[in-house]
């Protein structure tokens, strides 16, 4: 299996099944690790990022999780081929930068992968449709503990794991859930729920990682510090408050379908109408519309399409997916028509 | 025939035929008349706008052209109904106010009809498709000198014809052009088309008349004055500088065309997308999309519809049109849903 091949099949965190999925699309968790007495990527030369490089991909390689994992060293990628893998979420934007020692393990179902010299040697990341996060962090800690045996991670028994940058610094680990929140937008109660969650030591962000906006009504909580609190504590937190926002995305969708239905009907039907019809569309508004026909699909009011469809969609049009499947490199406006080509001919 | 069912004819002046019909939407002429020693309506008492009314009636339906005209007293009218004339562009929204003394005579083809006792006594229009200003002109000087005949006209050998509002004073003719600019409006040189139009002492105006903006992109080009120049002049202006500014817009189309299709189409296809799967929709929002339609079906882009259907929806998603097919008065709210459901089903 190649990673192109991937375009084939539906990646994790859009496949809408799992716990809640209807709100939650996806869980995960992210743990960083950092080879002990060795500069941080950052810093590091070449040859001590080529030696990470090498130790991390054969540890890797020979987990159990691992095994079949494909490795590819992201200067043998183009441009295109990288931004395809982060928008899969395999790896982050960062990763796609400044490329000569950096690499990305992805096992082939696309829920684990690990990336080499991001800003720490290792970003183990886990990810799983739905509401998962328990599920996640279990199986990272058994790729943590296998690869610790064969690793030496940069360790203090007072600071507990050393990181690129502090926030990191102690279990290493960053949980997040990715919410579809259309109805708390709609009503214009998120901003409280935002300024809430803030409160209570999360982030909240968009799709798209860091100083990305909640295009499409999905925002992504995380924790903001990892130290002073075990990794049981951060699951523990992040999934209560998700609950939450969950609970209170689903009331008010009730709330809405009982008495507004009309105008959520409207919304709905014009973004179909919109989608079918478009001949040229931009990644954003394609993101608010498959949003709504999301919503639409999730409440029962748009029947000729399942989720399945909807979230191929969401991934197929993001840019690097549209110039895999043509082939070949497209400026913006190339890309804005071959979006609505592709969405007219998936949605016929 | 009964006036309510023009519901079920094509409009005049939404039939689409005619010389340069893809443009020019209709022609019309419009005369002010008063009875000679008679009051004009504004300042006549009670009796002698009866008079007025009865007088003016007898005079019509003894004509050649509207020996077979329906007679209505707007008091005998609902509002709706009163509106629904309005819609029909068969007398003017100023006529459907204050209406104890008024009355209106229509053609069965919705061609000529007589205001009685607008500002002046008589208001006589001839209305046709397309750019027929010259034809209009011809049937109105027609019955303008029959009722002549048989009603005194208030006349100065030095002003012409008197009337109510001095701007109407000397032939009492308005001539006017409903023109369809989309082009014009698309690429932004209506602006200064519409600064040359009024140095050249011309009106231009939108759908309803004085007043309302050009929704749907619809122009109306009408004369200022009616003193110090004769009927043949006035209709020869109109025509003259309507024809260039047809010109204009049909060259423009085909530069569009030819530079600027794909944005083009996709402006006209989500008109039709958003027509075709909106719940609700105001008038305002139908009439832009209709516009686009319209140009569409013009074009040939949009092949699944014709002209006849796009001006059909002009008129029956007016609010009084939408209140006569339901037989029941409805509030915005209720229209806009009604509206849509109309146009969905008109579209399937």
């Amino acid at each position: 299996m190649d990673y192109k091949d991937f375009i084939n099949q539906d990646t994790e965190w859009l496949k809408g099944t799992g716990p809640s999925a209807n709100i939650v699309m996806s869980s995960r968790v992210r743990l960083a690790r950092n080879l002990d007495k060795v500069p941080f990527s950052n810093w590091a030369d070449k040859g001590r990022l080529e030696d990470v490089l090498v130790a991390v991909k054969d540890a890797a390689l020979s987990t159990g999780g691992l095994k079949n994992a494909l490795f590819v060293r992201l200067k043998d990628l183009s441009e295109v081929d990288r931004l395809f893998l982060v928008e899969r979420h395999l790896m982050s934007p960062e990763h796609a930068e400044n490329v000569d020692y950096k690499a990305v393990v992805v096992d082939p179902k696309e829920i684990i992968s690990v990336m080499i010299n991001e800003e720490d040697h290792l970003r183990i990341q886990v990810l799983l449709s739905g509401s998962n996060l328990r599920e996640c962090w279990k199986i990272a800690d058994s790729l943590d503990t296998e690869l610790s045996k064969k690793l030496a991670f940069a360790y203090s028994a007072k600071w507990g794991y050393l990181t690129a940058c502090p926030t990191n610094t102690g279990t290493g680990l960053r949980g997040s859930v990715m919410l579809h929140l259309p109805a708390l937008v709609f009503t214009g109660q998120i901003g409280k729920i935002l300024q809430a969650i803030a409160k209570l030591g999360l982030n909240i962000r968009g799709l798209y990682g860091e100083g990305t906006d909640a295009t499409g009504n999905i925002f992504q909580i995380s924790n903001q510090v990892a130290m002073g609190i075990t990794e049981e504590e951060t699951i523990d937190n992040i999934e209560r408050i998700s609950n939450q926002v969950v609970s209170r995305e689903d009331s008010t969708r009730k709330t809405i379908l009982t008495k507004n239905k009309e105008a959520l009907v409207d919304r709905i039907s014009r973004a179909l109408g919109t989608l079918k019809s478009a001949h040229i569309i931009t990644s954003s508004e394609t993101i608010t519309l498959l949003s709504a026909i999301r919503l639409g699909v999730d409440l029962g009011i748009v029947k000729t399409m399942d989720r399945r469809t909807v979230n191929e969609l969401f991934l197929l049009t993001q840019p690097a997916h549209l110039q895999e499947l043509d082939g070949r490199p497209l400026n913006a406006n190339e890309r804005d028509v071959k979006r609505a080509d592709l969405i007219r001919s998936k949605l016929k």
